[in-house]
């Protein structure tokens, strides 16, 4: 099976197998597991913040900001398909008791201008604006990246109203690899960021949550309230260590993938693109093949290919460390095969 | 002055006064208070619906109605500038945890379609959608009537997945009156709603929640959570029950007055209107005058007319009981002076 | 019937009537209200606080303090038997998301070097204790009395700490009369207080809420979430006016009546007090005369007579402005007669 | 250094890390991963429940079972210093919303009367119970085991009253083993229970939380929304699954390594315990040694012995699977020197 119905299906190498083995580890808790410690200083100096927190997913990261920057009450900025509204099952809202305030963006990138209007004037029938939110590269819209001159343009207005900006980096190597800039080229726009060890970056399990100081130390109470306080957290941080440092470049050989399927899929007739793909991620629309998702996605898999439904007439193929070129190419046969 | 700015500002009646005076009150909290009892009985029966419950404002009845139908980690669909989601601080979130989907609607009437596509399926990702909320007439859009046509498709779209409807009828006798409806031919397209006792019918203080009795009862329990049980409600009841019985259909002189508000504003170069107003709100556009919403509700008010900003380049006028013909004339003079 | 059951099914007054009849009004969510204006500046002024709110109950205004001074995650000391705790529905944890720590009182009063002990210490495991409420006078063990000394030495442990202090003083008054000293002698050792306009002020509805200006404007905001910010909300000031005003030296005659009552019951056989009352409730141990509360009660309103059930073996009186000493005779005639 | 301070300090043995790095994996979030499928059955087989849940910290299945059992507003009872209540940074009411209702307990024992009477009755001014949380072995009390008939008694009040009860169970093995009981013993008289597999038993992370299946999947819906749905979590459950089925026997050698320090204190004059331990917890009073915590803990410190403070003139040694018999006469030792 060619699996790619997402970058977080990949499977550690064995690099990090070996890491994972002979880590040092002790109480996270107590602060006391070197290896987290490590990973934590490492980031925070990669993403150009004061600090890190390591935390088990992806979600967790994006909830713990919005918990260290927000009061019940407030309102938060977000793109209308941001992961952080779409797929973190309504948390924002259960958990840190604000409430999304949604901006359309194209390709994941929201108009700095709508944004600026989006901010709440003192009003008593008004929740204060307390975050603004962007994700990059965007899932939703196929892996885009949103360029490092929207997010400026938003920080700027951000700054301006005094808001800080969190960004949902879960993929946001892929926007740096792609782009060929520095993460910090784009970590420069933000309070917070999140980026996960998992996904292209190969690690099992964790993301890191960065900023300043102070807004770790509450995301750290919080992590505890949820349960993410770990114990001999080392284990997973080893393999993050190597995520992080040795897995980042290879990044462009997902792309390249990305890529080369997209170019033959535009080729295929009855299938084009959402767009053409700027990182790992392609969204195809199938419904000019009179199938279903269901019936398409089963098609599929009977020629040894795994994808996923998104949205009405729409699949998502995903390409990682785990799919070859040639897995590539077999894929474009399958594709061309069923249609 | 001719207050302009809100139907909210309306002086009670002298038989309002009377019949405050004159109120049998009891502890209501102990269910014991006779007017609020009668006042319960009456609305519910007007409304179509098993129960109600008495409420200190259009807000408290939206969220307990929130509160009785949905829970933490819930997502629930909103006109995208539903008073419900602009005006009401965020409680949505802050109070249930719900987390709002809203939809762009038409002069405040959203697509049964676009409702349908907004709900969301069973993924380990998603929150669960658990309320429809409408809102009739639509404030934001100027007073507009959402049709009985459109309730009954988006209810039959709910009905469908087994989620329940609420409307927020803050101002919905405004539209059974100007479309010459019963109130139920609206009301029989939803679980709940929330009707208000001042605005145009003229009370100072309340709103009555009605639906089935379950859910009459959990708004109960939750109204006591919120500080809005009462002890002699019945003075508030009293001068409610002449709003139902005897303010109703005069509501049909507050849209004679915006109408002919309207027709003189379509006449007035420099001013336009958003859209004609079906009740009894009239939103100018007054981008052309080349004055800031401040300035000109500042050269109004010079000139014996209040009236509020209402977002960029526009403002609202509404019309109610304690302005008369007379007023209306006077206030489209003032219009005309200052263009 | 002689209605025991609580000071709170008291009727207005003829004079609270005719202010109510009388009331000029206006939109207090505009803060045009004058009556309610004139209600917040004497409250605040009485009380020796900054500012005042007119909000619509005890639990509303208990619950405004909590969400002001608290965040989700925090610990708040309360009495393990006051109303904030027992008798509000959860709803400081539904709503501001703090957890009580309780303290058994001694009639009420907690020994302020317990609630030294119950201060959280600076741990992740530990919430932030961020209010301590105190509740006066005691409801649940019979109206009693706070001390001003033990208030005292409770809000120098809390000053020491950083940590602000609530009082719930529903029945402040009652205390401040019954003791022959000023409100402020109670209130210059707390944040914030709420008081009540009902119960053995006579009035309708309504409590106010005092404190600094900052927790006064947020407490608005919120007041507003919950659905508590009314429109001509000045009919109810007006007969809070006539509480405050003319109101609180008359709770002498409601605590003689209690004596009374108190007297005569400590020489009926079978019945004995649980406390000495020190203002207006007694509550009644009825263990020995093998009943219980349901069939004690029923028995005492076939002889004219209500009280209310306070817990197993227990039954409440409460005096109040429209029971007569000579009510109160023919209450004890009651009680001889069941036993 | 001899690490007395906790059990969670252990380090994986080296069949855990074999089994790690030798661990199939999916990714969980699509339930693809056969490690956490295993262990997950394994641990509902031993509980005697229909489904478990991995979860992050035995924190975080506390909470699910909260947030899976409880509504905002409902009243959990809890012991006064049971886990759940002291040391989840109130995370009971900052996520479920849910007030805590905490009785007394004896040696972690609540009386079933006393639990009888906090479940509330119906009315409206009341929180409705909705849980009881027992924790067995009682961290605070000093590792100790709540007894079967106990639960049984406290399980019979719960179901009569149609109230689930759910165990903290981090260290149930602990007590079963020490009680020569099977843990279905104990775990027949609870709805939900939640057990460590770090601590005694050893492995870097994880904890589970059993029940009936719906229990289970509420929670894990919630646990995607606290951030706890990982990827590839096989790693973590392959130790998991050598803790359950290699070290829960071994939890006697600890208890006898608890046992032989207690009856050395009992000989040192100016220390005494707290209670004769149980399980692997020792508790010891160094009031009389006329040191402050911190001073004592210090000395020990110097002496290669750590431990932790437990409360005012309280310290806290436990023992675990990296400490030895030697070890722990080393420790005695370093207590009879400083003393």
């Amino acid at each position: 099976m060619i699996d790619l119905r997402s970058d977080t299906l990949t499977q550690p190498t064995k690099r990090m197998r070996q890491a994972i083995f002979e880590a040092t580890v002790g109480d996270d808790v107590y602060g006391e597991d070197p290896t987290i410690n490590r990973l934590e200083e490492l980031a925070a100096e990669m993403l150009g913040k004061e600090d890190a927190l390591f935390v088990t997913s992806g979600t967790q990261g994006n909830q713990l900001a919005v918990l260290g920057f927000c009061s019940p009450g407030d309102e938060i900025i977000v793109e209308s398909e941001s992961h952080i509204f779409f797929y973190e099952g309504g948390a924002i809202s259960a958990l840190a008791g604000v409430q999304p305030r949604v901006i359309q963006g194209i390709k994941g990138a929201m108009d700095p201008n709508e944004v600026k209007s989006a901010i709440r004037s003192e009003d008593i029938h008004f929740p204060d604006t307390s975050l603004i939110c962007l994700e990059n590269t965007h899932n939703r819209s196929g892996g885009s990246i949103v360029s490092t001159e929207n997010m400026k343009d938003i920080f700027q207005v951000a700054q301006k109203a005094s808001i800080p900006v969190h960004i949902d980096g879960a993929r946001l190597f892929n926007a740096a690899v792609a782009s060929n800039k520095k993460v910090t080229d784009y970590t420069q726009y933000c309070d917070s960021v999140q980026i996960c060890l998992s996904k292209g970056l190969g690690s099992p399990v964790g993301s890191l949550l960065a900023g300043k100081k102070e807004v770790i130390q509450k995301a750290r109470k919080w992590r505890k309230r949820l349960g993410g306080g770990l114990r001999q957290a080392g284990f997973l941080a080893a393999s993050g260590i190597i995520s992080l440092t040795e897995m980042v470049d290879r990044l462009a050989e997902d792309h390249e993938k990305a890529m080369r399927l997209a170019d033959a899929i535009e080729d295929i007739s009855g299938l084009s693109l959402k767009n053409r793909p700027d990182t790992n991620i392609v969204i195809v629309n199938i419904e000019e093949t009179q199938k279903s998702n269901e019936e398409f996605l089963d098609d599929l898999k009977r020629e040894g290919v795994l994808a996923v439904s998104f949205g009405e007439g729409q699949i998502r193929l995903t390409t990682h460390y785990d799919v070859s070129l040639e897995d590539i190419d077999q894929a474009i046969s399958a594709l061309k095969k069923i249609v």
